[in-house]
């Protein structure tokens, strides 16, 4: 079995699939793509999602939630905006995204349920239906392969750039191909996939398969990033899988490994790109933890870590403030002996055995100023690991933040 | 039972306590006040104290541990360096803190036990016991009532105010004093007072009720502030009580009742200054959760609200983006219904029953741009209530934490 290689492509790419994306006038940007849709040719798709934890979850995440339930994740089609988050907009925010799914199915000759509905933006803005509602007809009538990559860029909010990555490899001998886009970059916190990101394949995968893979490879790619310790209101990961490349994937076979393997991938660089392109950010920030007693101890450590606004701070300013790392480690409720801990940068030892290792400072500060880097914790108390993804906290991070929504 | 109300004064207005303060070398600026020294000259005194929960405790946190339960609460000295932490330090560190108690112990004829030590500032540098022995002939020289005003100054880090409060009241026909200082502002985050803080009073109390009421009092001030989720390494509350007023004091009685009321507005007070002095703070903000089912509830929303980098940005704009409060809410893991949440700055309405409330934009922006607001949500749920302190994230943060050890 081949590797999963990078090419270049769009979510249209695995077979099957067709996408368009136009300007509805939903972000304040005049002409700004605010409005895509991703619709599968394929009767037989299969579809999984992640949501947010979040309880004030947004009106399309509950309307997600009852599709793919009620289909049993069989669902054709994917209609997404960005500038208007529809969440806390009450009885008339669910009715716009059931007017939304139904006028999709309407459109394709399907059920209202085999439409998914996802929106990222401002919160409690009531969302204008009308706006969507005008531009079905033009979104349906773009509908291409090539139209596919506008996607990408139709749902970013303040991403500086867009996310998408096309793997490919062979299966029993026919090529398969998995995508997938997301959008980040404010509101990320790892309680299941803080953003928006759509996956689509040409394999052909059971939902219950297509829905325990996509749990796990999030679990260690979008539920290990984080830019600011806030989990949003509409975080909705979807995975499609329409089958047309005519190679059958169970979880449990050798198959199913590899083709995790190739999702996993796909999750973990587009979970990275959305670390790096964290609202602010100016370096992407890898923490590792390793020796730890229990990979529960492991990951609170690195969460507390990549979460503290001191070590973030330093970070931006390129300070080896080790101390502020043990300081988090050590509030993290993590079990560990704080004396036995080394610390990296790269390479670069900053901390031997909960002391300072006597480091060169310029030396220190070279490293740092990488535009990405890997701060490493040794435990030195057993064998389990973690590692999760973050971002600098700059001075941009606090102009975005400020007046966001006026 | 009259009040308790402020007045001017230091940590030696209780009777019985003297304090100084000298330039001891440790802040890399030349004359700083750096080293501060506060007894108690009653033989009678009890103590109380509270501690980090960090399992990267400091040197002088672990001594200071010991030194209480070693004598019961009976201890008469406090000595405090800022601008070194003595935290991951190793032994060398261990041995200079105990060096120092035994040193201070040596002047006054005391056991090393009945001394107390705190250190405050970078975390993982050697402390230079030399600068701190040269100078303790000359604390002790100083030693006075007067000079126990330097004692607030020369715990400063990067605070830009000294913290200072003195409270009166007559219980039994006599007057009663209680004093407390503190010192912020980075690394700020309730699990236990994140910070430096010293009360005297001259109340006579026993140690096992001192430190009762100085943790239900803690719970309410101390604990109830966060400047940016850091809980630090350091983190001390000590309580000191000479008896000297005359006046006894047992945890349940009516005078009890009245000092836990006066120690707690002390600490309240003390509190809300470390927040408005939050690193790069602009605003104080008051965050109020009322109407909540359980207080565990109403505590989890307050906390997830007042720690979220987006509303705490969004307060620095002035920006009324009451979304991004109902989302922290939403991902706090308490119960509540979103639909039924009004959100209120001071008295002004942006949300109600979950939904925008339809308000002035402008009007809202002046209710903002206070230097002192609260943000209030009604949950309409039940009966429990919960109040945090916290302050804007603004760029003088990111500049102050950018550099702060180089």
């Amino acid at each position: 079995m081949l590797k999963w290689e990078p090419i270049e492509g769009s979510l249209a790419t695995p077979q099957g699939f067709r996408g368009a994306a136009v300007a509805a006038g939903i972000k304040k940007v005049a002409g700004a793509l605010d409005l895509a849709l991703i619709v599968s040719d394929a009767p037989e798709t299969t579809a999984a999602g992640l949501f947010t934890t979040n309880l004030a979850a947004a009106a399309p995440v509950i309307l997600c939630r009852k599709h793919l339930a009620a289909q049993r994740g069989r669902v054709r089609a994917v209609i997404v905006n960005s500038g208007n988050a529809n969440a806390c907009t009450g009885r008339p925010g669910a009715k716009a995204a059931e007017a939304t799914a139904t006028a999709v199915a309407n459109l394709f000759g399907l059920l209202p349920h085999q439409v998914l509905v996802a929106s990222t933006g401002v919160i409690g803005v009531p969302l204008k239906l009308d706006l969507i509602l005008a531009k079905l007809p033009d979104l349906k009538e773009n509908l291409s392969v090539e139209n596919a990559d506008a996607v990408a860029r139709a749902i970013m909010t303040t991403d500086t750039v867009p996310k998408s990555v096309v793997l490919r490899s062979k299966m029993a001998g026919k090529p398969v191909h998995l995508a997938g886009i997301a959008k980040g970059s404010g509101m990320i916190h790892p309680r299941m996939a803080t953003m928006l990101s759509f996956i689509t394949t040409d394999a052909a995968i059971p939902p219950r398969d297509l829905q325990r893979m996509l749990r796990a490879a999030a679990n260690v790619s979008f539920n290990s990033v984080t830019v600011d310790g806030d989990t949003s209101t509409n975080d909705t990961l979807v995975a499609l899988a329409s089958g047309w490349a005519g190679v059958s994937v169970r979880q449990h076979s050798a198959q199913g490994k590899h083709f995790l393997g190739g999702l996993t991938q796909l999750c973990e660089t587009l979970a990275r790109m959305i670390a790096k392109d964290g609202e602010g950010a100016g370096k992407l920030v890898t923490v590792e933890v390793h020796g730890a007693r229990r990979p529960s101890d492991a990951e609170r450590i690195a969460r507390a870590i990549a979460n503290s606004p001191l070590v973030k701070t330093a970070i931006a300013g390129s300070d080896p403030n080790w101390g502020r790392i043990i300081c988090a480690a050590g509030y993290s409720d993590a079990k560990f002996d704080p004396t036995k801990v080394d610390i990296r940068i790269n390479d670069f030892v900053l901390c031997r055995n909960g002391l300072d290792a006597g480091f060169d400072e310029a030396a220190a500060k070279r490293e740092l100023d990488a535009k990405e880097l890997t701060l490493r914790l040794d435990l030195h108390q057993g064998k389990a690991s973690a590692r999760m993804w973050t971002c600098d906290l700059t001075h941009a991070y606090i102009d975005i933040n400020a007046s966001y929504r006026t």
